[in-house]
């Protein structure tokens, strides 16, 4: 038996203000998916959520109307078949619709995986660590090898001296490359810029680590001067660092040369800090980018993270995470009863992910890629001019195919193209699936939803006057 | 900017005994997949894996080979093709082959989605809260919320009181779970006992814990007495328990009803300690069973987890994990960006699994799932008394369908029917793939390779006898 470790233990989290619960949702069925059910099937009302959030303004709207499970012991076997048929019918046709309008969100919904349908016949499970077979025969360890290969080359790392698997996102991804920093320095403290992905900050609560929030530039780069000012203020302890290639909002990336130059300014050696790369999306992309500052395993980083299912594309979220085969020694440990090794954060793992990827590679090769980055690059540009030329303040980092602007103020149209908001901006992400045809339809019709709002705040005044000083027609 | 919490931070974990790597692995392609790209594409050695375990064996074998990615530049469009087209079907034949003969792990691989094939085609990703809508459009949450529906009426808990969402694996079950109750209980210690699953020992770790093994009864159990007198040992600290609801390796089922008698015996008042039920495979099952002990929010447990490609069945791993509502409040803050929460471990998540789940509730009803179950435990029993009647050891736990065994000598058998392992036993967990006709096949051929290792051995005495005295022929 263990016995209690002898450490010192963080006392309770800073409670959240405590608010009235918001009142309970209504069953608003989705309209298109409960068509197929609707007045025949045990309807459930939709889940209340009524849990307060720890900071931040309370999201209350938006509640998920929920679609029941039939009751299959009440129907015969005919009916539901129908029934079941119908819904996803519907279904499909919404996620038509859906994907057919998305800009906000760093997908590339444009991939073709048909040759693989057959796999879903299959229970595909990469459980435990890539490198080691378990004793379960229905995985797929060959794929993901060839992939981590396939990255380890774009990130110029030797076969022998990386470690990495498939993640289910990127903040998986994160949360392994932290918890390894973490590992390799017990004391370090976590800096990140206050741009950066939530999952970065998830970790160090969940890790009980210190954290940093360092401010960040107009670009969304990470305040190199708050950061040296930081680093040299905690220089007893390591120093664990997010770097952002791309962050989520503006697609901003901190320069990860002037980091390392920052470090050694600041007298932190090699041993003495841990850096981490959230690549999530254009980790992807800035290998592709002749003028970017190299992200590589030749610069003294610990890790990389990049997502799957953006810049690649894929029907289900996935992602990668790379770090030094060295440093895994500290967080992995065999498990008999999977005959491999437990050094990923989750134990059953997708094994249809890593054959995703395997054909994208293959199919489209480094110079597929490449075309698709520059085209990505090439709309964001147009994007952003059109929008200069319809009047509407915009915002492109040089390194990045995220178009920033004003927040469109009819919620009808941001929730039509899907648009990511934060604050009084917007974005979309050019993907490969946006094509120009599709910025056509979208900038004119941002410059209709602006032209009724405009019309209708006009009028509002004209309506005031009206109230305050009676019609003027009626004099 | 955020100020350095004044916490202290636990120092260096014990650091692993240093063993000196393993050689590299040989390319051992695979035979059935590499047959299609063989000699052709660049072929990358396959990966070296260097690192060393914490604790417990060294694992130096299985290697995996890779299949790399094929060079896209250098090959005609037709051609490539071709290679790829052959990789998918060699691969397809491998997966049929290893699907069929498949025993030891808890995978009901017994299912048929024909109906959703269709769905592959959109990138469906739940990112964020299942109960508050994202801006992203393509997701399907109000299947996730249905299903949640379901498990919330299965283990007796009101609609507007639960809070869940459908995780990737029942890892990830197991990591929020104890991550809640950290959060209630942030000084609190993890009792678990050592015949528990990995994951929640790798939750201490990672969360920075206290945490204490508890042994176990020879069923399986956790030792009772012995949690007890751990429970008095430290009373001075609330109490997170993880409670299995059937073991990984036996199937054995924590009395939770017992738990809870001890923890009043011992003084642990409901809000000192947060009970955690991890029914990865039993959970799903248990609340058909008859004579079991009853699962249920009723009773002041915290969590449950089970999870969804184990006894439900599915092509990608999945799971539940549920909780109260009140308790998620101390996990969850507000994202802008996804206007939605963050209140679950993985950010962007996999939209497909709940609609195999919801297909497959649906489909069998609650009555069909009684059936499984039944069909499990019966064929379950009829493997153990097989068994015994071949003459070999076996024990079933009474609430369980995982069959455990003396342990196949034959690596080859072991590796054929997939078979895990710990120390000297194996086992075969019966799902309801696992009919009446391969529980033949198998126990004929397990019988078969105790022979042949039985006869070996018995001729290497005769051969030893031989080099000692000499040929007695030739006398």
């Amino acid at each position: 038996m263990d016995s209690i470790l002898p450490l010192s233990v963080r006392g309770p989290l800073p409670k959240p203000v405590t608010k009235s619960p918001p009142p309970r949702a209504d069953s608003a069925e989705d309209e298109l998916v409960s068509s197929g059910v609707d007045g025949a099937s045990p309807r459930a009302t939709s889940a209340a959520y009524q849990a307060l959030p720890v900071s931040g303004a309370l999201i209350t709207h938006n509640y998920t109307p929920a679609l029941p499970v039939l009751d299959a012991d009440e129907l015969d076997k005919e009916e539901l078949e129908a029934r079941i048929n119908k819904v996803i019918e519907d279904y499909k046709e919404k996620l038509q619709l859906r994907t057919d309008h998305h800009m906000g969100y760093p997908y590339n919904l444009d991939f073709d995986y048909g040759p693989l349908e057959g796999l879903q016949k299959y229970c595909i499970n990469n459980l435990g660590d890539p490198f080691i077979e378990s004793n379960y025969g229905v995985h797929s360890r060959e794929f993901e090898i060839g992939v981590l290969q396939w990255f380890a080359r774009l990130w110029e790392i030797e076969p022998h001296e990386f470690w990495g698997y498939i993640t289910n996102c990127g903040t998986e991804g994160n949360l392994h490359g932290i918890l390894v920093g973490r590992e390799m320095l017990p004391d370090g403290i976590l800096y990140a810029s206050r741009e950066t992905h939530y999952s970065v900050f998830k970790a160090a609560r969940m890790y009980r680590m210190d954290a940093v929030k360092v401010g960040t530039l107009e670009s969304g780069e990470i305040d190199y001067d708050e950061l040296r000012s930081q680093l040299a203020a905690n220089a007893a302890r390591p120093a664990i660092i997010n770097v952002n290639i791309g962050t989520t909002v503006k697609g901003a990336v901190d320069d990860l040369d002037r980091v390392l130059d920052i470090l050694k300014e600041t007298g932190y050696t090699e041993d003495r800090f841990f850096i981490h790369c959230d690549g999530a999306l254009f980790g992807m992309m800035i290998p592709f980018v002749k003028r970017a500052p190299m992200v590589t395993f030749k610069k003294p980083i610990g890790s990389i993270s990049v997502s799957g299912h953006k810049f690649v594309g894929s029907p289900v979220p996935c992602g990668v995470v790379m770090t030094r085969l060295r440093y895994i020694k500290g967080v992995s440990s065999d498990v008999e009863y999977l005959n491999s090794r437990d050094a990923t954060i989750m134990g059953s793992r997708n094994g249809h992910a890593p054959i995703y990827m395997w054909y994208t590679f293959t199919r489209k090769g480094y110079e597929g890629l490449r075309k698709d980055v520059e085209k990505c690059l090439r709309n964001a540009h147009l994007l952003k001019s059109m929008l200069e030329k319809a009047g509407v303040k915009v915002m492109l980092n040089e390194l990045s195919s995220t178009v920033v602007f004003e927040r469109p103020r009819e919620e009808a149209f941001v929730r039509k193209w899907q648009l990511a908001c934060e604050g009084d901006i917007a974005h979309v992400v050019v993907m490969p699936n946006i094509t120009i045809r599709k910025l056509e339809t979208f900038v004119q019709e941002l410059v209709e939803s602006r032209a009724r709002v405009a019309v209708s705040e006009a009028l509002r005044l004209a309506e005031a006057a009206r109230e305050r000083h009676g019609d003027d027609e009626e004099e």
